[in-house]
């Protein structure tokens, strides 16, 4: 097994694209492999720089996606693009529509794609993007772009995730900029107003910059905003730039070194909740207990809070008594 | 102490709205004393119907609860208001505003405001959202109307607490519904298209009918779409009945028994897992060993997945040598 799992890791840090994708899917369906590669390859990601990408749907997210990795690559960069999919009804067939287009990037040795499922269909990154990501660093990816459709929670979550957060918006959205989507605002390094060949592009920039006049940042760095039409590549130069430039600004300043101690800081908290719940818990869930105890909640003959007080005594005692 | 919480419970249940005020503070601010509350208060709360009423900033989500709740008390009807707020500073001053307008309400005995803060500014309930429910259902509410700004994850988890999910859009919105906010679709139970008096109000009315003809939700519910202008009550009479019209099929239909099924298991679940932590690993991690994990992670001496295997290993290890 470590003999397997050393080969396979040689494999992906020799981005081989095969080994790539089977390291993917080792991660992405929860086996013991997965985890044991992703413990040799840790040491050796962390040189791609990650660009969360997000905004609503329809504003072009795919397209500038696509564009900006054509533009990495004429300079040579290997490009990893993870594509979050919200797993609903009723946008899947555009979204796919998106994924399909995009192929036109696979021909690319250079080029990495893979999308994934949302947690649900209520939004959220999937639990093991930020392991897919580190394969794709440990790959050899100079860049990985993570697109999320802002729904639910994918777009708090990319930020927390990324280096840099790109928010794109387009021209007439009806609501006021002022109003729209607060706490998505704060989260966004740089701005870019796609579909700039709209009418009301110059205003909802001067929007965007008005806001940020006024806004409070708990970082020193001051958001871009650009303007883009990602369908004929107009400004995906200049975005590159802005990148760029945050990217220099976040070294000089510490600003990169700042976020990834805080990226690592929830993510240990985050994997140290989760598998303690799973080392603890779940084996004794497993006899249908929780739904005993849901129906006693429900039937108001127990309230919630002692019962979790008697179920932690429970797992924590009986933990002793099985020593 | 358990006199004390006795008189302050028998307080609560007869509605005094001191001893009400008392215990959200005592529940928001994670006192030991609200949680003995919250056990004498469950078993006598479940009476409520909680309506979460969710929707972008602008589409006039506080003057529709306003005015739902002034329906509401026309029939004698006791009602609670919850209103998370984001601690955003873009919009913080737009929507205090809508606050201070909805405080024309407080004038009357029979409604409770509270307006409580998001998690972060970056959305999401706050952890004390269900308690505070709770506490108004079992000091005598008949409904519990929960305003969420739809910012980050905030809509998603209304719906996860609420018995009915009301979701508000407005003429206009510029991008096509049927790309808009897809997540969110599918957790609203009644749509609501206000500003009705706007232009565009019935394209919104069909794009939503035609969309809910397509989509496959897990009940057997079929969402209702109406219009209102809240700003003049136009509607707010027939959306009180939808309420009332979903309420009664989720009571024939077992679907109200199923949503608070679900709701109680993720609840439970949710409170397992934060109390585990508490317990087991948060003394351990005051000593700053988190931190200095982190910095071996950053520093690529060690990868997190080995890390939260040995701290799983050493807390469940230490537990038992502590006995």
């Amino acid at each position: 097994m470590p003999d397997i799992i050393n080969d396979w890791a040689e494999s992906v840090l020799a981005r081989d694209r095969r080994a790539i994708a089977r390291a993917i899917s080792a991660v992405e369906s929860g086996q013991a492999t997965g985890v044991a590669l992703l413990k040799r390859l840790f040491p050796r990601a962390g040189g791609a720089v990650v660009v969360g990408v997000t905004g609503s749907p329809g504003v072009g997210k795919s397209t500038l996606v696509e564009k900006l990795a054509g533009e990495y690559r004429r300079s040579g960069w290997r490009v990893g693009i993870v594509a979050v999919d919200p797993t609903s009804p009723f946008s899947g067939g555009a979204i796919l529509g998106d994924r399909i287009r995009m192929q036109s990037l696979s021909a690319d040795d250079g080029v990495y794609i893979r999308s994934m499922a949302t947690r649900g269909h209520l939004g959220g990154l999937a639990p093991t993007t930020h392991d897919v990501v580190t394969i794709l660093d440990a790959g050899g990816c100079d860049v990985v772009l993570v697109e999320t459709v802002g729904v639910g929670q994918d777009e708090v979550e990319v930020a927390r995730l990324a280096d840099i957060t790109v928010l794109l918006l387009v021209p007439g959205m009806g609501d006021d900029i002022q109003t729209f989507k607060s706490g998505v605002m704060e989260i966004a390094d740089i701005f870019v107003v796609n579909k700039a060949d709209r009418s009301g592009a110059d205003r909802v920039e001067q929007e965007i910059t008005a806001m940020l006049s006024i806004a409070s940042r708990t970082d020193s760095w001051h958001p871009l905003v650009l303007k883009t039409v990602a369908t004929t590549g107009e400004g995906i130069a200049a975005l590159r730039q802005a990148l760029e430039q945050f990217r220099a600004f976040g070294a000089e300043s510490a600003l990169k070194e700042q976020r990834r101690r805080e990226h690592w800081r929830a993510r240990l908290l985050e994997l140290l909740r989760q598998s303690l719940f799973e080392k603890v818990a779940r084996e004794r869930l497993r006899d249908g207990s929780i739904d005993r105890r849901v129906e006693e909640v429900l039937g108001g003959r127990r309230d919630p809070y002692s019962l979790v007080e008697e179920m932690i005594a429970e797992f924590t005692g009986e933990s002793r008594k099985s020593e």
